[in-house]
């Protein structure tokens, strides 16, 4: 049933992007809204799934993200490590609704490690399928919840998250920092001082200097979200940057904007990247799954 | 005026705390409210100085804290490293109302460092005042605002502000981690556990464990706090410990809860540590501060 046209759902916490998908993979129709798992009611994800229909038209729906968790429509319990699109495609978990199939997250529980993704597989595995990540390389999915990945044959071998982008959304919304967190973070000297800063391994400790730099006339208050960001973003590759090999390149997966500051650190901290846009990279995915089922 | 009966304030920003001193520094009295410099509204300082003297008395009051900074009552302008107590009871600042003089804050600019305190000041030189406390040696102030404090000849010299408190209560009070750390955190395996993850140099990283641990099954939901916290302090005292000198013993000193706990990671860690109750090494020090002034 997914030979022809079909809808492609990214839908995550609190939003959700849909693509009407034509047979060569090309999108013809796109709709995006903030209407996340999180917002819809008990009992609402038929009607709140039946919307994306109505706008995009009676196709068959392949949905990734959050709407697979115990929050979400139907659990689409996680897969272990390793996992390759094939088996990702022979997974996949229908909803109760005609032609409507979610994606399953996935789990690393290997050598003292506990860590789940959804929604960034379909992303990773779709930039591999385009040859734009390394099967056996690492990759890295900046976001709320930023993930480094290890694959190995094409397939997801190991991963770790760190939630880099989330601790800066709980700093600027609240506490004594945020206030001077204001500002768009941009790349610039001050977001190269916070990754410098970073290597010295206390971001905890010098997170503080946000505060106390432009109180004391050593920070400019206009530099000060893009140092916070700099020692975060800083901080959060140093830790991705342990298990690299020299002469790899990164990929880069998300927006273009958090690709770019992810992209400059790591090469200020000694690595190489590629940036891939995030959006591509998940229709590629989901197109490589639906080739799986046709 | 100091010499008799007096009323020394511990003035936050969202609390207070009170206490009536008479002349061989016994406490006889003492109140504490919700009135931090925060809830004062604009030209309310005078009346609300007068509220801790109508239940107290008509005293003299000595003054520490943020009613000394810029959203306070009268700014008193902070002073540099190094500082001793004689110093400080040099640089009292009077407020417009009878015989009421507040303690300033202290930076330090030094060697690359800008950093600041307003009343952990008072504690510091009131637990070095008690003998508790090295005039040369390490100290640390656990709350919301960590200090960590280097003294020397009895001066404060050097201090490094971590916000550890702080943010352990943003990632409680919001976000996907909040669901998993509303246990308050004790001493245990799971915290041990947590200090010694910090080890790894990576605290940023190794919280989503606090999420994905119990969601795997690989972490009792009733620890996840535990191990939080010990992630969070463990990585606060290692970059407290980086100037550790072997058979130095470190002045903990806050709240026995508090102090507890960095104990118990400050020798899991290597370090050996005295813990002090922060409210006697306040009452220490403005006691020092008011036979300065007598």
């Amino acid at each position: 049933v997914y030979a022809g046209e079909w809808i492609a759902v990214d839908w995550g916490s609190t939003h959700r992007r849909a693509f009407r998908v034509g047979q060569d993979g090309e999108v013809s129709d796109r709709m995006s809204d903030d209407q996340g798992i999180l917002s819809v009611p008990e009992g609402g994800f038929p009607a709140a799934a039946a919307a994306v229909r109505e706008r995009l038209g009676e196709l068959p729906m392949l949905m990734s993200g959050m709407v697979g968790s115990t929050r979400g429509w139907v659990e689409a319990p996680y897969l272990d490590c390793p996992l390759d699109l094939a088996m990702l495609a022979d997974r996949l978990m229908a909803a109760p609704a005609p032609d409507c199939l979610i994606v399953p997250g996935v789990r690393d529980l290997g050598e003292g490690r506990a860590d789940v993704m959804r929604g960034e597989e379909v992303q990773l595995l779709g930039a591999i399928a385009l040859g734009r990540a390394d099967p056996d390389g690492l990759s890295c999915l900046p976001g709320t919840h930023n993930k480094w990945v290890r694959t190995r044959g094409g397939a997801i071998a190991s991963f770790q998250t760190v939630i880099t982008g989330e601790l800066f959304a709980l700093l600027r919304g609240k506490g004594v920092l945020s206030s001077h967190l204001e500002a768009a973070p941009q790349f610039g000297d001050a977001f190269l001082d916070g990754v410098r800063q970073a290597r010295n391994g206390t971001p905890l400790t010098d997170l503080f200097r946000v505060r106390a730099g432009p109180l004391l006339g050593v920070l400019p208050l206009e530099d000060a979200s893009s140092y916070a960001s700099g020692l975060l973003i800083g901080s959060d590759v140093l830790s991705g940057l342990r298990s690299y090999r020299a002469g790899e390149r990164i990929a880069l997966i998300g927006s273009p904007g958090l690709t770019g500051l992810y992209a400059a650190t790591v090469r200020e901290l000694g690595g190489e990247a590629d940036e891939i846009d995030g959006e591509q990279a998940f229709l590629a995915g989901m197109t490589a799954l639906a080739r799986h089922l046709s």
